[in-house]
């Protein structure tokens, strides 16, 4: 391993968005460690939270106990997770051709810190990058995975190149990834295009989360909001009307 | 102006996938030209193509008339000004809420060119960044822009933080933006919204592609197709069975 | 009012899929209320389940509570609200361009039971119809509601034609569906995409669902999964291979 | 056959959406050929259209020819097949995870006729059923056809219960539908899901055509657009403002 693929300075969290409590078995889990058991080897510290073992409120406040809601455990994962990974990966079930009900529950959470920003006056998560992880048995890992990339870039997350992966079985209901087979193979891990996919959305979030860290982030001119809302406008201008 | 806000080694090319021809007005390029100005004036040499005036085969191959059709300008546009752009930015119109024909023809083209390797044998576009800049009346901004984000970086784009903008007006049919409306005042013109998301996409991809650019490139270990083909796993190990 | 429009017979369900809970004003449910409204003055019951006051488990079980829930009201509400109604308008906010945590909950809920069948073999929503209502601020209504209705069809509601409504204000932040503008209006009531939406919905689906109704469902005949399990295949033939 | 499954006074419409022109194969076909033959043997008048045989112009307008397009064969397409039918299938492959961009050409030329309204003065399209048949190689067909099903209603269009089915492989490139394999066997032909769904979607896009056919159409009361934009409101208030 040359010295320049040691990453020990990185820090990831790995959000598992299915809709299964511990300690049934999270087909998605298992993907998820195929990316995780690369970062550990390289030095990255990985946190991993499965959401639905957590008792997390529902809305878009970043803390719903002032909301009247009685516990949400979501703002201690936040303040000491989220804040402190340079790369979030968000992995999750297809129900319905559709992220689960908890991918969207997390999203919403993460949202509702939208409005932080950092020393910079750039929102919070500008210099992280993020991913995402689908698994499901028939359909639906680019229209789940569209959207998850979609809401990290929009939070201030740099997408890498192929930031995503996943596994689907052939049309309509049956195995779903790591299920054991008849004929004593297992689903899904021989897949090349989900084990190629996997490692290089690994790799490609290893090495955009360097060079951002290592760049202290993204520079700092004409994407502050702080500075937008105190009248800096960075060379735009209205077009001209024609 | 800050020296490092000297992007001129940078190329950007913007393809504008209206569906009016020329010399009709396009409302979506008016937004595209917020964002060419500021590149322009920090140095970046612009390319800018409207889809529907060139005369481009639809398929999925790289050069359409090897598959029977008499014209094809696309192999010429993808020579001369995707390869060369360092920033791309695909710009359309909502129809229906989704993205016009013409923007799913040309990612539809760019796929075809999917399978090019750069010389360390990663995907050809990789250390290239992509943005979307998305227009129409009434609905789906978010929607359009998360399938043409999602494409680019299926493809080997970067994402940077932010990197669509657009501009839609209240639900329901009404003016586009740019259209001058009643009271004298341009649709979409005072919009702090899409002046200030349209402003933070250009600069942020300003900075990912020199960052990147200053780089060499996306580091080319874990991402190669050309080794994982040829037996390479960069510690990809399949997850024990459980 | 002729005497064909007296809907009677008819049930209808409205659920709620907003984040707020009670007595927080729901924006979405100001808008459900014309509908509500209308098919009310021509005889229609309705019920209204604003979601998130309720105590609903997540999953893909008919009822979470024998997978180690310790409560989970959705069973009921299935048993009595949702086999009753003809009609079922699932309605719901935006949050970042796409359906809340809420209406994917309910979603996997009612996906939860689409085993079950009806007396002909026919799956159990066969005959119902289905509609959908989505506010938000700024993008997505379209978006939101593609995946609602076609969630919806594919468990076995009929989709009349316009089934969905919406308002959605200008691109960016603003008010919501109902909100006081500075100028002593209120944010949509006056918009006639949105009224006319609302109205034409509604008595689709009532007219659908009388049609429906009157016929005593969908014939039986090509589409009972107990017969196609069971060996019938209703004329269904491979294509001949070319 | 009963006699109540004799559709001989329906007409159908498939139009394939597929990139390939003729004689190239089209796998798409292969499986509308499944519904087109239960159709047949049910009386129905069938119509198929490959769209990209035909010079199609591309654009939102009834004729483009009138907007500087030389040819544009929609109008003759429109007239006499479109408004013809009774059933209307739109038919498509994936590519990267999203409708063919012929599949979105085809839904602006069904819209750029959305204005037309029948002699009750409702959209022209009430009293038609729509459905969608979607193949691909490894991934979308819900992502696909929620939106082909989504834009049919908005049109005006009736949709059947589960009125979409297809075809896709495990994850990653592999082979089309009705490929023949190394093993003998041909992809997708012997797919429960796929043929059960197919037959399904056929039989209730029958049913139900044929329910509407019989009924005159949709009552023309609540949704007529000429009634509403003369001052009919159809019990329409606006919510109580609380």
């Amino acid at each position: 391993m040359a010295k320049e693929y040691d990453f020990s300075r990185l820090r990831a969290l790995f959000i598992n968005c299915t809709l299964k409590k511990s300690p049934d078995k999270s087909n998605t889990q298992l993907l998820a460690d195929i990316s995780i058991n690369i970062m550990k080897k390289h030095g990255v510290e990985v946190d991993v939270i499965r959401a639905i073992d957590h008792d997390i409120a529902t809305g878009v406040y970043p803390d719903m106990t002032k909301q009247g809601w009685k516990i949400d455990e979501w703002p201690e994962i936040y303040e000491n997770k989220v804040k402190a990974a340079d790369i979030l990966v968000l992995c999750g079930p297809i129900w319905l051709g559709d992220n689960s009900s908890v991918m969207k529950q997390i999203i919403e959470r993460l949202y509702a810190n939208s409005h932080l920003l950092n020393k910079d006056g750039q929102y919070a998560d500008y210099g992280k990058v993020g991913g995402c992880l689908i698994t499901g048995n028939e359909d639906g890992i680019k229209h789940c995975a569209m959207n998850v990339l979609y809401s990290l870039q929009h939070l201030g997350y740099t997408i890498p190149p192929q930031a995503d992966a996943g596994w689907i079985g052939e049309a309509g209901p049956g195995p779903s990834y790591g299920d054991k087979l008849d004929d004593g193979t297992i689903a899904g891990f021989d897949n090349d295009f989900t084990n190629r996919n996997t490692t290089f959305m690994t790799w490609n979030l290893l090495h955009i989360a360097k060079i951002l860290k290592d760049n202290g982030g993204i520079p700092a001119y004409g994407n502050q909001r702080s500075k937008w809302d105190a009248g800096s406008r960075f060379d735009f201008e209205n077009p001209e009307y024609r």
